[in-house]
Order: C-alpha cells, then structure tokens, then sequence
C-alpha cells in the first residue's frame, strides 16, 4: 500500500497520474497549503522538506518527482510506464524529467516562491516580472529539441508524458500562451482526455 | 566510445568522475566559458541548451547530471555504481540527485546566473546576497535527514556521491563554512582521496 501526499496544482499531480496509470493501490492525501499544514510537525515529520509530493511506501517515504516517478515505473513493470531496461532510453525519459524539475519548475517557481531567492520585494517582483519568458524558454526548448510525438518521446507513453501535462497546465498563469508551442499544446489536449488523467484529476478536485 | 563535454568548476565533474569509476572508455573535451564557446553554433549542435555536461554515446546526445549519472550506472553494471534492481533504493538515489539539480545546484546558480531570472542589476544583487543562507539551507537538509555514512546511501558507493561531491566543493565559494556540516565535510574529504576523483581532477586541470 502506498500513500500520497498531494496538494491541488502542484506538480504532485504527476505521480498522481502514474499511480493511476499503473492501477496502484494507493491512498491521496491532500495537505492543505493555505493552512499551512506542509509547514506543521505532523507533515514534516513525513517530509522534512515541507512540500509535496511525497510518497510512503512499505519501505520509507520517497519525495521528488522524478524519484517518484522511477520508484512507480519499477514497481509496477506491467504498467511499461517507463523502457527501465534500455540505458539510452531511460536516461532520455530522466533527461526530460531532470529539466523540467530543475529548469522549468523552478523557473516557474520564481512567480509565486520568490521568496526562496531573495527577501527584498522589489527583486521577488523583478522575478514574477521575467516569469513569463524563462517558462516560455523552457517551453521553446521542449517544443523544438525534446518532444518527439506523439508522446514527447516518441510512439510509447512513458513516465514524462504526466510531468511535461502538470506543468504545461500552468502556462495561462505564468502568461504564456500555448499556442506558441503547438506540439506542447496538442500533447495536454490528449493527455487530459485519457482515462488515468481524468480519475486523478477529479479525485484531487473532490477532496477539494 | 563515449565523449563528455565538461568546463572545469561546473557539475560536468559529477559524470566525469563516474566515467573514471566506470572505467569507461571515453573522451573528455573542455568547452570554453570565458570564450562562451557554449554559446557558438559547434556547441549548441551538440547542445542547445548551451550547457554543460553533454555526453555523446553511440545512440544520441544526452544532457542533464542527474541522466548522465544513471546511464553510465546502468551502462558498466559491473562496476555497481547504482542499486539498479532495486526500486526503492534506486529511488532514494533519484531522489537525492533530483535535490541536487533542482534545489541546491540552484540555488547556488543565483550567485552568478541571477540573470536566468532577473534582469534587473538590483534584483540580480539581491539574489546573490542570500546565496549562503540558500545553499547552507540545502546543506543543512543533507546533513541532518538525507546523509546516512560513510556514503550518502549508507555502505556502499553511488553516483550520488559524486554529485553530493562536486556540489560541495562550491561551498566556499558561496561563503558556507563546511564546519557546518561535518558529515558533508567528512564526506567530501573521504571523496577527494578516491583515486577515480583525482583522475578526473587532474584531466581537468591539464585541459585548462
């Protein structure tokens, strides 16, 4: 049995989606940002780091998404969520999901977590300010060298696929407008249509 | 035959150590950041992020450490350099070097690439001045919840280390006592001795 620890909007929804995708059985927890409760004892007792996602498992609890996303993949080889036997491939798949956790999240992450960086609120509103152009760099990137189709790596879904979908969802509040990236935009289309997006979705959407 | 593309002082030396540890058959080839040749068209073809470390293998061009680090685990099985059929531990791995790249290599990147997400010089200023609260902060989580000793995963060597490793080297740099941190500190003592490190270290050196 595993459990999530989810927050509504938060890149969580990628292994949400897998999860679903692999017919886990698991537990959504959803820990509630606006009280806070990523910053309480009971939550970091689960994750020190005081954000989401985390995963517990029958071994421990895992947290970081691209972590998450390997640990579902292997543990549940039926699902082929990921080509775990072919180095070149996997490190593809590991490729995209390095750079959309450390380049794309966090350029997203300067809009509303600026406060990470810089404590003046002149230079946390200089970053919201370049938002809109460092995701839409990130996005350019994907959409010109990365994505390959109809999957972003190709004919075969694999763990990136749920990744590249979360944080594509958020282009419109960083300002960026998904038309600019046809491929990027064709792929969130498809992957909200299917079955395992959809569940996971209204699951995070009932749990408020 | 497999060709890294590094700059001395960057985390290229995570995947340059792990071909050493492989004993790979590679080359290792130096692109110049004073003379931005990461920017120039022969680089860019290779990478278009225009970043380093590349690794050219036999089936394509992968970028991004944290993919370097598990392809050249999964391509020298022999030399164990990752808990490869073992999801869990392999995911305690990934999750890890995904803290790596997308925490604290970033935060120590608002020292001297504020301009990602900023363009403002005051903005730019103010970001570099909280670097070693930001980086003592990532550090700080590594010592007290992810280190487990003598290496990061316990008893036996990873491509954690290495990384762990290279981005500890920046410490002072970024104004962090590694006094700190002494099983950090310990550690990366512990890794400059590893003849594999001193190999790259020393490659690096005579490149330039």
């Amino acid at each position: 049995m595993l459990t999530l620890y989810y927050t509504p909007g938060t890149c969580a929804l990628a292994s949400h989606i897998c999860l679903e995708e692999a017919g886990a059985e698991y537990e959504a927890r959803r820990v509630d940002f606006a009280k806070q409760e990523q910053r309480q004892p009971a939550y970091l007792a689960i994750n020190p780091k005081g954000r989401v996602p985390a995963l517990v498992t029958p071994s421990g609890v895992l947290t970081e998404t691209p972590a998450l996303l390997v640990y579902i993949a292997q543990s549940f080889p039926q699902a082929r969520l990921a080509p775990l036997a072919d180095p070149f491939a996997l490190a593809r798949v590991q490729e995209l999901n390095s750079f959309l956790c450390s380049t794309l999240h966090v350029a997203h992450a300067h809009r509303m977590r600026g406060h990470r960086w810089a404590d003046d609120p002149d230079a946390i509103a200089e970053m919201k300010r370049k938002v809109p152009e460092t995701v839409a760099a990130g996005f350019d990137y994907i959409e010109r060298h990365a994505f390959v189709g109809p999957y972003v790596m190709g004919e075969t879904y694999t763990i990136a696929d749920p990744y590249l979908f979360t944080l594509a969802r958020w282009m419109e509040g960083d300002e960026v407008d998904p038309a600019r990236f046809p491929k990027v935009a064709a792929h969130r289309e498809m992957m909200g249509e299917r079955p395992a997006v959809r569940r996971a979705l209204a699951m995070q959407l009932a749990n408020g």
